[in-house]
């Protein structure tokens, strides 16, 4: 027996034989004779790609949702992109061979994107690298590697795995997998969640091919990895599987209940949401509200700035699918480390203290007043609210609800239709806005604390750096006071007040949040059943 | 008559006949043969050079006190280090010139100093070329600009003055000085300040050798520069001059009396200092105390860690020279804007939200420990008080108080004197301190409120952020209310409740502090007595 540490991305308990997926060999440089012959096998090759990828796409789009096949359609794109066929040609025409040639332009494509200061920009290197494999792989006569094992239930061991080998995973006999490398915000360690399949990533090099034709137990949780383990840990890993499963039907059973104490204090449990294909697990989740829409996968997945059409397609349609339940649409929190180029923010020394969010829209209203017609717009159709981020005083305030007032006037010009009664709340995350919570409260709709940066800034310490654990306390009891301070002053002025930052999820202060009187917690989908069961036994 | 614009660097209004100072031409490349005798040559107008700097640091001293004077020093050391000589000798071999070789070698020293990250390096980088261009005059045969211009009373005009140009001034004849370059915080500038001389940098190219001949009238307090005055301008100018004249006497006339409201409401007037040499000031301006003795120079100005040695001295010399009165040592402020190389800090992404101050101080009590040494002994030499940067727990105040009783038992085991009842305080300039205020109070001696870093992380706004003007209020009734917070709960408990940042010093707050009952103001020297006008005037 021997025991590896990953990170665990996926949770859930798995054992079974292993099959370790060797890694794409580095293509050989080989001088080729006829040119033109070489580019006609890379156009041969790139076709039959394009045809593998929108059979995927029609394969994972029926089964896992139409929002995760989107991957294979952006890969289709990036084989259709001149500029990378060009680059490959020219490399071809020096007599080298288009395996080859193909290697060294998605290296060279994939390096640009991983250089890229944007999160969603950078992940796109793995793209690029999945789809020049593709291509490899059928010029080499290899295919794309078969994903389907047997029946025989199997953990997959790999250096690494690429989107699209992930999404081929049969799950008939696929159980979970472990690889080596990898990133946790990787689109893999997303689909290992949909999917539902365990997963840990990062292990080292001590996972290798070493292991194939082991037995591994793998723990999603913790990360931990068990090379044929001995009969004490399987009862272990068979225990905690059980113990899962079971959770997991309890928490089901809370579906539909009503979120009350039983002293009969009731709080409204919502969901935070990154874009309108997370509305699954919030269904899935019975959230009873969307308490924070982030906005900015709209301009953070977007070379120009988002169309007012575009955004309003998605907020309609998170809004239709809420019902008349409440959404809370939080406008551009862009800046810091959210950054999006054409947005040309120039360099800052201290960018969680610089030129973002609420900042940006008044200086720069005409970006704002797109956003504000596409949410107004999109109020007609279900039971919209308007956050405003980064809010320090209560000039910000008056400014931006008259650029929302404007707004509204052009709309009524054109008689096109909005709630007019939309309700406009801020976030509470700055030192500023709890100490200021009074005044404030007199002119919004409801609070909404954010304590991530809360924390951040009350404490002077960046939530990012690692070298502050120690003075960075997570349940800072001037953050705690702040809370108290900010629901109290909502409450003097009968508006309610909600948290969606990472403390509201935290159980173990549940209990102090119930004292405070928070009337919303807002937190991400998978934590709304637990914590419904903790409000529903405090 | 024309008007021009520039900043003023110190304050005054003068009027006069204008000479123009040349700048140093750029040195020609010659070949020359006999290398021998032109390294021979580099060495005689070396050592001319380092008679010159010790002749200006004796005349320096005696006029300006020896603080200024160092710099000279300093110069003699950078014409002595093998490093400077050797490359100018290695280009000399290559047949070239000695003076191009001292410009080649003083612009890449230069160059050096300019990109490293700290303020006091950077400003070495003038330095070098100040005496690249002393040894370059002599080879040449100009030797250094002669600095006295006869009887008649003169504006000095240049392009750049360099420190050592500055320092030879003739203060019979020369009235105060324009350049078209400069910054504001060069030795020029503050040579300028020191010897009282009204001094406008940056006007830009529309100053240039044209302005030889003509009149010049220039206010060093807005950094207006009028070249031929027209007798309005004339007269408006020397009835600004008799108004600072006389405002000066008045201040002057404040010294020595008690700062006291009519109403008999006493605060307590000190000085924030960053260094010994600012005590002249602070003795000329009548401080009551030093309310932040800024310890970072010591680190700043070092290669290494200052010695306990060192500190010792720096900290002796500041208590003494105040007899009984308090002197408050803000323990190392390392970090965010002040880096020093040898500290091994990591490039941070929000260094205002990093690791700085007493986070490092806790982390490495190795470091701290020998400050705390060195002030403690010092404690024995006058009334000193400890001050405790960036603190945002409890916790933090009683892991710092336990290395303080650590360095006291050591002392004492050595015999070595102290005050065993110094006072320790802390910084109140993070959110966080202002929320737990009535928990600290009770575990230090007095408060001193750094309003600078609390509008900061309050308003979440970098104060060096020229973006942010819109947003950062530097009245932010956030942060005032914040002030009178710190300010209750220390008295609650018994202590006094000081303010040292620069809001401390603006007199249109100052009964907003006289109300709250702030019991301390610590502002820079000049601030002092103007404050007390304002206090005595309340």
């Amino acid at each position: 027996m021997k025991i590896l540490k990953g990170t665990g991305v996926s949770a859930g308990i798995a054992m079974g034989a292993v099959r370790f997926l060797s890694g794409a060999e580095h293509s050989e440089h080989r001088v080729i004779d006829n040119v033109d012959s070489e580019i006609g096998r890379l156009h041969d090759a790139m076709d039959a790609a394009v045809s593998q990828l929108d059979a995927l796409y029609r394969k994972t789009a029926g089964e896992l949702g139409e929002d995760k096949a989107e991957l294979f359609r952006s890969h289709s794109l990036m084989l259709k992109d001149p500029d990378f066929t060009d680059q490959i040609e020219s490399i071809i025409r020096k007599h080298v061979n288009a395996e080859a040639a193909v290697q060294e332009v998605g290296e060279r494509f994939a390096s640009v994107f991983a250089k890229m200061d944007n999160a969603y920009m950078k992940e796109r290197a793995s793209d690029v690298k999945d789809v020049s494999q593709r291509v490899i792989g059928i010029l080499e006569g290899t295919g794309n590697a078969d994903m389907t094992f047997g029946e025989e239930p199997l953990i997959i061991a790999a250096e690494n795995l690429v989107p699209s080998q992930t999404a081929q995973l049969d799950r008939n006999s696929v159980m979970g997998f472990v690889t080596s490398q990898g990133s946790t915000n990787s689109h893999t360690a997303i689909l290992a969640r949909t999917m539902g399949l365990p997963a840990i990533i990062g292990v080292g090099d001590a996972l290798n091919s070493d292991v194939e034709g082991h037995v591994l137990a793998i723990d999603g949780f913790t990360g931990e990895v068990v090379i044929d383990p001995d009969p004490d840990t399987m009862k272990r890993y068979e225990l905690k599987n059980k113990q899962y499963e079971s959770h997991i039907q309890m928490l089901k059973s809370l579906k539909g209940k009503k979120t009350e104490t039983r002293a009969g204090q009731t709080v409204r449990l919502f969901a935070n949401i990154g874009r309108p294909s997370d509305m699954d697990a919030v269904m899935n989740n019975d959230a009873e509200g969307i308490g924070l829409f982030r906005s900015e996968f709209l301009y953070l997945e977007s070379e120009d700035f988002p169309s007012e059409e575009t955004q309003f397609k998605a907020y309609r349609e998170v809004a239709e699918r809420m019902q008349q339940k409440q959404v809370v649409i939080r406008t551009l929190d862009i800046g810091a480390d959210k950054q999006a180029d054409y947005f040309g923010l120039k360099a800052e020394e201290n960018p969680a203290l610089g030129y973002r969010a609420i900042r940006i829209c008044l200086t720069e209203p005409e970006i704002f007043k797109v956003q504000l017609r596409a949410i107004l717009r999109a109020s007609a159709y279900g039971n919209v609210a308007i956050m405003l981020p980064m809010i320090t005083s209560v000039q910000e305030v008056l400014d931006a609800k008259a650029i929302v007032e404007e707004v509204k006037t052009e709309l009524d010009d054109k008689h096109i239709d909005f709630n007019h009664d939309m309700q406009v709340g801020i976030m509470i995350e700055t030192p500023a806005s709890v100490i200021m919570a009074e005044e404030l409260a007199a002119e919004v709709d409801f609070f909404s604390i954010g304590t991530n940066d809360l924390t951040q800034y009350t404490l002077a310490c960046d939530r990012q750096n690692a070298n502050l654990t120690r003075f960075a306390d997570p349940h800072s009891p001037a953050v705690l006071r702040m809370i108290s301070m900010a629901a109290e002053a909502a409450h003097h002025h009968d508006i309610w007040c909600g948290i969606c930052g990472e403390l509201g999820a935290d159980p173990s202060l549940t209990q102090t949040f119930l004292n405070i009187g928070i009337d919303e917690l807002s937190v991400s989908p998978s934590s709304i059943l637990p914590l419904r069961k903790a409000i529903l036994e405090a």
